[in-house]
């Protein structure tokens, strides 16, 4: 690859209309090595209409033609698009030597029938299936700085993983444990286009459960958790929306293996993702210490997502229910920045060796 | 007792200037057979205040002495105090004959031991204890037609122990099976003293988890659980508050003995409930058919938290995890009307001798 | 005219499908003189996913043409139909002598011209159009009682009359006196189909004003309070969606005649529409005393919608710019009820010789 | 001053624990020039939970004698104190030439006199406050290059102020016109102590007048107005809080002398504030032509307060009430970056001579 990897770049983001593509568009803006943000939509609409946050950006949809013509002189390619068009048009650009990392589905399963049985359609490039590196980056950082074809995580797995992979990963989880988890993501994770469920009227004040029989992450996550535990983890996933745009508040419950209790906890994440920053600069555990009796309401020590809309942040708050002995996690995320832009950006920064934390310093507001 | 039961009706509410006060109020003043409502407040305040939607209600509150002296006068009390205040005050009135009805916890526990260990503080009436019978209408109108102190359920646990009772009560739970159980609040939960968690400005947009250790509406669960189902039933309970005012949300996940799936499920609680109103007059099962295929979002099955804004109802809706056998309830209420007041006028109604339904019809916006 | 006003009456929705239409829905599911309500829609869908709040009312849409041929036996019909809809259906129904109800903008203005010059359109039945009345029930209550067809007002137009009926009627407004009107209006007031600018996720914790070049209300206003002054008072209607789904935030600023502060602005209002309920039922003024020093934040005198929502009240609020001679009105109300659908049952009330308040009495949550 | 303006800077921030300094931390955080950050707060709370957001950042409250004694070590110092303290201690930094920054009222007023008549107290140094200039970097720059105090404007009135300004210096404004704005601000605009009327469960789903006898920011409106004009401009300002936490939704109504249509208001507009980023860099007016025929919601036209959520930017729209001659402007910030922290870094960044979008030019969520 004859490319400087932190001269001005050349990005294309293909479903750029929608919301993580609005987001991936709104990060790249700010991203110190991109110079050009080639957005594609094929709706040809307005994209001050479509992204009114972004007006005077100056950008403009074109057509993907348009892209796929400028394969060459790009630097990256981010796929939001249908589930089935990145499986179908990510090899244009890999064969040019050009990276891709697609924030939909086609790739995150290694196998696959799994895909199939999931997504009950056929997979059209297994070959290219064998390449792609799913992107956790703080787990899969040595695996991304090598990749041509990154996977992103759904929003919910990538909650999910970062919240329980020192608990996994130690090999704390008690056999034949089920690991329990509710989330709670925002509206914009209902995508863009209108839907009657998820207008104003009827979602404020209200929540929306939805794919209880079993949502697609799901096998998503058990099979991630799987590869970190050793050993079959079997997930119970429930999710549903809340009246808010942005942020994934993602309870989970599970036994363990010994004795523990909140401290232990805390310690055990800490080890495993440093104290503040000094390790993972996205990754922050919440261990202030509790002030009240026990059953006063100390909500401070649980992570809120109004806590990291708009920012790249997972935070992760810990507690033991000891009469039941039940590890209690929170992770929260922004959906659309840890669950897809930010995360993706994260990774392009990994594969193309620069900064990993380039145009994702910003704190929540 | 020489009151005629739906006659013009009197009746005192102590707590009044809270939220759950409020709703009583409100409800009470449509209520067909009460000509008079006495509301309690210790501070002083404006009623119109306190609750200007109640602004045009003439009421205005008195201090708790003038409700004590005017005892032989009431029909009923309803007490939604601070924790200790109905233990210390509700024999001066069962004492004359009136009807208690207590919305805290202070007779929720049979066990004067197991109240201590939740609440660490010793049961200062245990000889009164003994009476209180447990205000879930649907499941103890019998026992409820002849009390004379009603412990009105926290609305966590009537919306839990309504969302499961069809199949603990129906043995139908596996054994060693623990209830996972992960149920939003509204702020109104949180109560009505301000404080900085939920401030508009911190809470909108975002979530808020909170006694992670063990909510004290666990070993309330627990209990009612264990007695419905006739052995053990550990629970799993989470709480947070989500951003709307009103309304729990509240999904559970139980293993079962035996083979289910979504439609087995929603007979055993059409079986238990009744279809439509023709059983329980307020308690629904949401039984429309899935539309889609498998993954895709069926909404409209699962009910919201916002289609029983105000009302009495709970709805309930039904899941099956084919691929994990887990079954699946959402159930949902107005945590200051079926988790409060209107479960209260309810059981009022019951011990009283008058329609159940009167002062609650209304459907919800 | 041989119905029993009192007795079981059987009512037409047409249109029952939208907000307006399930408002009315639930208010005469709790009326205590309607047997049964005829709902109907061209959609086809099933009632209980149009309106979940009423799962278990038992009520179904029925096609227009069944309502049509059941003419002879309804006692009343509502229309909440696109413009143009009532126009050319509600002669079917007054020549039987069914009383009619519109909710749209139909019959709204006297002339057919004006009707033409704002929704584009030649009035198909200027005959009709002579014997309609502008259901605003506290002003119009002598025409509405021998009414066959009441034009129920627009949301915009009932609060602002309601609000500035005391002045304008008064004949208190400054000579060439524009009335500055700004009006927010919750995201039912977009209509129940789906669009894009009122997704949950696009106005969640914004704002969107629309039509500034002059709503369709603002000539309907201006009508009505050319009327009530008895010259021509030209107004600037400024609009807004809120992030809210119910209720209407209505301020309005104008120079008066003479000299003026707040007291004596409650006691026009108090002495136009009774304190407390003694005179209108519906309309309160909001007369409590400011606590605080000029410029301390007393919001208490000021109307909130969160106060009347779900409920026919209209709460208004006065205050006085002494620096700038500015009299200042807030008037809220609900805009699916008093704003639509309370408004229409209270005209049927009237129309046909009942209790006013049947069916309305409910105060907000 | 023997500062290199661009080197790492000490900036200190009295009053950090509110909501504006907590949002200048935020944007210090992320300012390239600003080393270290010196947060006051008197209450000795942690910052981490004063500021979940910003947990990972390490900053730590100091108490004001510490920032007092390391003056001649800092850049600059920023105000965000209750009215009166920045009055009294500024002196102390301006005399060892540490530029400061006051995001409080104290130095609005070029005149003592009208500081007492609208803040009801005694200007403390009325001779600094003849050095003070008015922080609208986009109208003021010359004067704040040389400042070595600035009076950042109020949230209303900045975002009045640029709304406006293109007509007032105009010299449009038709005589004796009375300027009529209406803007609603999120509920951080309240301040962060807790109190009742701004709770969640209160003001989700409604909607808050404020001060309609006047507010304050209406002196320093017509103040500044009036010095744009030339001639004495009245102002009629309305305020209220929505159901959001950050944002400031201004609509203005006034009238132009001539004649005037959209398209000429906004060529008036690009011509003062350029297109895009040409000129100003935080300030775009909003161009998109209407699609739809009048009367159409054409929501696009208009900004949001969602679209500036957490950015700098002032977006505005225009509009022009043919029938009865009326201008209509509608300019939108956020009030915690545009309306305070923000304008305050952009202020500093013009006083140190660095450029002037450093820390700032992120777009909005």
């Amino acid at each position: 690859m004859n490319r400087s990897p932190s001269a001005g770049l050349t990005v294309g983001v293909v479903g750029a209309a929608g919301h993580a593509g609005g987001e991936l568009c709104r990060l790249l803006l700010g991203h110190p090595a991109v110079t050009e943000i080639v957005p594609v939509s094929r709706g040809g609409q307005c994209f001050a209409r479509a992204h009114p946050n972004l007006l005077g950006s100056g950008l403009e949809f074109v057509r993907q033609e348009r892209l796929a013509e400028r394969a060459a002189e790009l630097d990256a390619v981010f796929f939001c698009a249908p589930a089935g068009e990145a499986m179908r048009s990510a090899r244009h650009y890999t064969d040019l030597g050009v990276p891709v990392i697609d924030l939909g589905a086609d790739f995150r399963f290694a196998d696959p029938a799994e895909y199939r049985r999931v997504y009950g359609e056929e997979h059209s490039d297994s070959k290219l299936l064998t390449e792609a590196v799913y992107g956790v980056t703080e787990l899969n950082r040595d695996r991304l700085r090598h990749a041509r074809l990154v996977a992103n995580p759904g929003c919910y797995a990538i909650t999910a993983i970062l919240g329980l992979a020192p608990l996994l990963a130690g090999g704390h989880l008690a056999p034949d444990g089920l690991v329990s988890i509710h989330a709670v993501n925002g509206t914009t994770g209902a995508g863009s286009s209108p839907k009657q469920a998820v207008m104003h009227a009827e979602m404020t004040g209200s929540m929306l459960s939805y794919n209880l029989e079993g949502h697609r992450h799901g096998p998503e996550l058990e099979a991630y958790f799987t590869a970190l535990a050793g050993v079959p983890v079997p997930v119970d996933l429930n999710t549903a929306h809340g009246p808010f745009a942005r942020g994934i508040h993602l309870q989970a419950s599970l036994r363990l293996r010994g004795t523990w209790d909140r401290d232990e906890l805390l310690r055990t994440y800490v080890a495993f993702y440093g104290a503040g920053h000094d390790k993972e600069p996205f990754v922050l555990v919440n261990d202030l210490p509790k002030q009240g009796a026990r059953n006063d309401k100390d909500y401070d020590v649980y992570p809120a997502p109004g806590s990291v809309t708009g920012s790249n942040y997972c935070h992760i708050g810990l507690d033991h229910d000891a009469d039941r002995s039940i590890a209690k996690v929170v992770a929260v995320t922004d959906n659309l920045v840890k669950g897809a832009a930010g995360s993706a950006i994260q990774n392009m920064n990994v594969m193309l060796g620069m900064e990993e934390t380039w145009g994702l310093r910003h704190y929540a507001l």
